[in-house]
């Protein structure tokens, strides 16, 4: 039996989660229903799509993605259901998938049509739940909805890179758990503008020349633990999605401070990186 | 196999939701457990019937729900069982089971007995769940405590309405997490007095005199949508549960705010309806 | 099939967690995955200390421990797994384990030495979700990792006493999601040095000379309910962990205020209890 995911904006306290839940179970006792996640930011379209893009993959092939953030049904926001990468998504059609899309062409998209049988306030409970449950007894996405081509994008999904090449200016995408601020650079984009040229990186008047392979790369070993001050330092590190992140070493938001608290760096903030022109030494 | 459900003040940082769910698989591998919150604010008994009564019945019939709000045994707060639509409440009978019961007649209510047996500080761990059990394999209530009758209540469940009928005054029990106020106004009681007539909802300096049928019944759609400001109007829906509410379109509490924080209002504080008298118009 | 466990910081928002769990479910689609926390404070070995030893023995003896805090590989941060009590744990090397270990003898631990065939930047997800999938398997701790005697130790789980044995000084090591404090004494240590003696417990310049057996014998019940001010009363009792906890009634740390926020209690700040000489009262 296949295994359905919830990427929400309910969090934690409210009984929407649960409710969901208790609808699956209920329609097929035997699935396996794993949150992801029910603390994204209300309303916020790109935090869900780091999220689904950076989760999904690790499921197995056939997994279910129920992703419940600004689903409220209305003519500018239609339900979808999608397969990619053998994985299906149910969502509205607010930008949330093209963040996965950019990088992996969609197998089909179907627009859901079962709203004339379903008339809700809880689109998630009502129609993603209906939807993920036909998908999980082997129903087809003809059966729920029509095919179409295109989703509505999303914004600075993709990061700026001026003519010459000598800039990529990016920004700030999500802030982790950790504060640690997260941009839409990633690593292979990165490389592919680098062509191996030494860098500068800055955001605000914070300025990193490394990118470095781990977080505990900044402290320096051979100096007695009890002598160290390496936590609260800043640093840049390709994430475990692949995605350029300055952080700060140990950092805490609550108590030391983190990258987003220390630096000032929040959402849509701009982090660019300038390349310099390898010299002529001779 | 039963589903076991999880509502509870523990939080989402203590260990004492995962000893409850080893501590029921340590007695049935095969149940299946949901959590439905841990995150009700602590020992409040409202916010938990709120949430019971609105996640309960989307689970199947024979769910067995453990409550763990305020569940210290002592002189005046006993532990009860009750079988209410073909599902099962285990908690104290401190009011939260008083909601829901104010809806649907229980079936049988037992005060639990089996504390001779058991001395705790951590009650959900060692007597709901030895309960929760012992249903889940098919026992009965009798087993486990004796009949009792009633059950205490809470206060402000139901509205008041004045005497000829052209006023209800409701309070406000629960703040989502959305910021959306939610009253004890529900859709059947609000239309029994309504009668079809106009009306003006207050709350604090705030009047409302349309209910929306969804959020997005704010959004004039005809308006190009980057010249549109809709983020952040007030409004007034019945929500997912019945319940008359109080929003603000896309809130979010911690940026643009939300109808609990814009319109400063809080648990406990009066919205009320005002009828209008039908005008005799020839 | 064997129940893997997580305890992270990763918080509730971020793919951390929802990742971790595809992944195992990948690897074993019938393993049971249960969260028992994703909130402990980043970096706070303690807090994880505290809740794990609370936690695990709720679980059936064979369950497998994830507990994924400060877990990035480097030379002075080895990965391990133990067996200990018929329980599996996998963690780094940093002290989470010898809170545990203080009090139960582990039957075997092991430094993990798959790291040549795996890189990572998310040692959760590559290295203790391959590691807890092959103990679930039925695979041997000496297959995964060289035996090692010693583990690392935190300071301060065990309180100081004086020569005189009149006086513990002891040690906040954990505040509850009530805003209870929880010392490192535990309630067989106190008694062995209490011996029936009387005794005065303080911290900061709050004093107590009861410890109670539950919350609510802070209320006189004679009194009747509406003219009780029982909420924020102070309190000392040991918690259903065995640990000295100062409490307040019925304490919110949004609303009336907890034990840490109205005594300014905070981790690491000192508890002490002065035992009396028994007078000779002839």
């Amino acid at each position: 039996m296949a295994i359905i995911t919830l990427t929400t904006d309910f969090g934690e306290k409210d009984y929407f989660a649960g409710a969901t839940k208790g609808a699956i179970y209920s329609e097929l006792p035997d699935v396996k229903i794993v949150d992801i996640s029910h603390s994204v930011s209300p309303f916020s379209i790109p935090e869900a799509a780091y999220i689904i893009q950076n989760a999904y993959n690790c499921f197995p092939k056939g997994s279910i993605h129920i992703i419940g953030i600004d689903s409220e049904l209305n003519v500018e926001n239609k339900h979808i259901a999608l397969k990619l990468d053998d994985h299906y998504f149910i969502c509205a059609n607010n930008g949330i998938m093209s963040m996965i899309c950019s990088e992996i062409a969609p197998e089909k998209i179907v627009e859901i049509n079962i709203h004339d049988r379903i008339q809700t306030s809880f689109p998630v409970l009502d129609v993603f739940v209906k939807v993920a449950c036909h998908i999980a007894r082997g129903g087809t996405l003809d059966v729920i909805g029509k095919t179409i081509n295109n989703i509505k994008p999303i914004k600075n999904i993709v990061p700026f890179v001026n003519d010459d090449k000598t800039q990529i200016i990016g920004s700030v995408i999500y802030i982790d758990n950790y504060g640690n601020v997260v941009t839409n650079i990633k690593r292979d984009f990165f490389e592919t503008i680098q062509k191996g040229r030494d860098f500068e990186i800055s955001a605000r008047n914070y300025k990193f020349k490394k990118i470095r392979h781990k977080y505990s790369d900044v402290v320096n070993f051979e100096i007695p633990e009890e002598k160290r001050h390496d936590e609260g330092k800043g640093l840049v590190v390709f994430n475990s999605g692949g995605f350029l992140e300055i952080a700060v070493y140990k950092s805490n938001t609550t108590t030391v401070g983190s990258a987003s608290s220390l630096m000032g760096l929040g959402i849509m903030d701009a982090v660019s990186v300038n390349f310099f022109r390898i010299k002529n030494r001779e």
